[in-house]
């Protein structure tokens, strides 16, 4: 898909081997994608997969909590895709949090699950919402097929803080409070806001080796991204706000 | 679709001119359907309209919340589909329920909301869990292209006890409690058990006069089905529990 | 203390060795104290304990998820407090709940849970309203100290459904929906209405054998006990709905 | 009250004139408190009236949300309570928030409600999390009366996060999602933490012209300071975690 033919494109924060991965690959069978990560490594291979299959992505190296860096990011996108609606954008940081007794934590330690979750949402909505929002405005023939898409990944950890989970159960609760809010003000003017919990271990490389009695105890990120995609398309008398996926 | 070769079917409780329809509509797209109700008036006309666009439904009238009634409508369903597994069963009450100062409402009145929802759901789950289970068994060629799934109908009096909703509150818990229950017990063994909450009114005859400032106010019954359906097609990896529902 | 100086009384329903003999007993020390509970070899103990020590206590059996009985035992206390208003009522019915996979739970065994929790409570909350509510019109040198105080005892499952619970689940659910619909409804009247998740196992004869790894694993009934009268002294301005006791 | 004669103190932090200084005075009339706020118009009422009216007080001029700042508060308490075990900590710092259009916030506004909340709660319960601990060590005639007790006030936003609310929501959220990790963490070794649920408004000088109408219709400081000493004496066995107070 050219870009120039594009009617609109989408945004993909946080992009690791899982779940990021899949969610630009399966958004990319429809708009162009762009995909943001501090460690190109980490979006290099999707990127590459998805030029190399027909689909058009964009890779930005860009740390999701620093307000200059994600401007940059931005800057890059609108020169990019200069006057396309932004059809979805969807924010899965990656964790990175440390898991230790309370008392053993440094403040930097804890406040770095606030500023990956929460701050880098802040960021990441301020920049994506007024493009979103030009996507509710389109009419008649240039109306986008779907209404614009906001969705952030939140974790067990959303809705229970669990005792050495502090730094990231801060994260996740702040982060989950901003997606209320935002779909509170933002839905009623068009913009489709959801949370989605995601609820268990992922199936990537890195959790290969862990086994669980079930075979089918490990969440898989193609079926996460479908999920992502089914909510994309509810039409706008019939968001879903909250979703939670368990294996 | 002749049900001779049909491979498996859907069950959907409580069908009248909304979300029941919908459902049942949606689900006629790749399975024979039975629909059960109450009042034939409820589902003659979705059932007429199934049949004569090349689907196959069978309405059966069922009083959902009698023991004899129900077991009488699945030796009808046994006759009709004898070797076939089910793929999904609905289970979508009509409310029907009394609203009024607690200290006017009877013990008949009061026990109406459990019995529609929660005995219903009970006596619906125990006829038709044994039927989903038989499609978790199948295997190889036979084997069905989405996992057996059951699916609640709450509301959002299933997590808010209004005050005079007492009664439809009270039902509308007990079967979330249930769904939950469920989940825990036959997730694991294969079956996809979900509970949606429908949190606003929903765009049918009856509330057609109901005006809202806002152009999409009602949720839309067709929308409301395209998200059973999804959540029916979920892999055995990725079952979503909890979906809300809004305008 | 003489019922005839009493200025109000309270009632406990749902009697057995743990939380409901500690909340009669708790309650006495200030109030005249109706126990309620089918069998009396449940509430005889603590009845003949209050009124050997100086308090007064009467008890009744009453199967609570039967209005005659209720109604019987209304009668009963209308007679011995002819004009006193109700201070507290609490509601703290055993369980009694089957606890078996689904597939293999009757319909009866089903709705006990449902009969004895929230048809129970329906019963118990209108035949103590009105007597509640007595107490809130009183004025000047005939007003009670603290706001008349309707408080239920709920569990883990009421906001938890369980594998294999079912039952009990659906019945406790059921249970906080209407107390959540009646603290809406009477709280503005001035009856507080609350509701005590009890999350774990009380320190009761029954439960003497079963060991735990903590000292303190088991919950005190006398603590729960003090929990409900605090919730009792709150002065209208400030009631609390909900509290959670686990050790 | 003499420090002297004292076996334990109390720290509430975040005092100005509502809830703060009513649970210093409570929690005063037991033991010596120290409370802390930024500005000394804010503590120096309470203090002076403790101090005159036969307690002990101590205000400290402190920024909850800077290491520095609570680091030098906290060596000043070392050295007026040099052996003290602490028998309370009460975290229930200002808002200070902005509400406004969420694409007109800036970062440090939108930041601010964690730095406030979180990263306060987070420097304040590392601080006094070790002085807790001193008074579960202690045994024999030194024993304390009740378990040391950590309290984290919470409010509506702590469970909702409403449109134009983010700043504040991401806040509570977090704080609610700190407290129930350390109340897991630190509850089993004897601290009990709980998270109070303040959903209204508060009856202070700043809110004395907000009519309502209903004459109760805001929540008395008195009565939660009550309702945190309750908690405070609730023996290990039987904690509460989450209390919710409303008027």
């Amino acid at each position: 898909m050219a870009a120039a033919a594009a009617r609109a494109f989408a945004i993909v924060a946080g992009v690791g081997p899982g779940t990021g991965s899949s969610v630009a690959r399966r958004f990319a069978q429809s708009y162009p994608v762009v995909v943001l990560a501090r460690n190109p490594a980490n979006f290099t291979p999707v990127v590459d997969e998805i030029n190399s299959s027909g689909g058009k992505a964009l890779g930005i190296s860009t740390d999701l909590s620093d307000a200059a860096s994600v401007r940059a990011a931005f800057d890059k996108i609108a020169k990019e895709f200069p006057d396309l609606p932004l059809a979805a954008a969807i924010f899965n940081p990656g964790g990175g949090f440390v898991r230790k007794p309370f008392l053993e934590l440094t403040e930097e330690e804890f406040v770095a699950g606030y500023n990956s979750q929460a701050r880098g949402a802040f960021l990441f909505s301020q920049a994506t919402l007024p493009l979103l929002l030009k996507g509710v405005d389109q009419s008649g023939e240039k109306k986008l097929e779907h209404p614009p898409t906001l969705i952030f990944t939140g974790a067990t950890a959303s809705v229970r803080g669990s005792a050495t989970f502090a730094t990231f159960a801060t994260g996740k609760f702040a982060l989950r409070a901003l997606s209320q809010s935002l779909a509170r003000e933002f839905g009623p003017q068009g913009v489709h806001v959801a949370h989605v919990i995601v609820d268990g271990v992922i199936d990537i490389p890195r959790t290969k080796e862990w086994k669980f009695p079930h075979p089918d105890a490990k969440l898989s990120p193609e079926a996460i991204a479908d999920s992502y995609w089914f909510l994309h398309t509810q039409p706008r008398t019939t968001f879903a706000f909250e979703l939670d996926l368990r294996p």
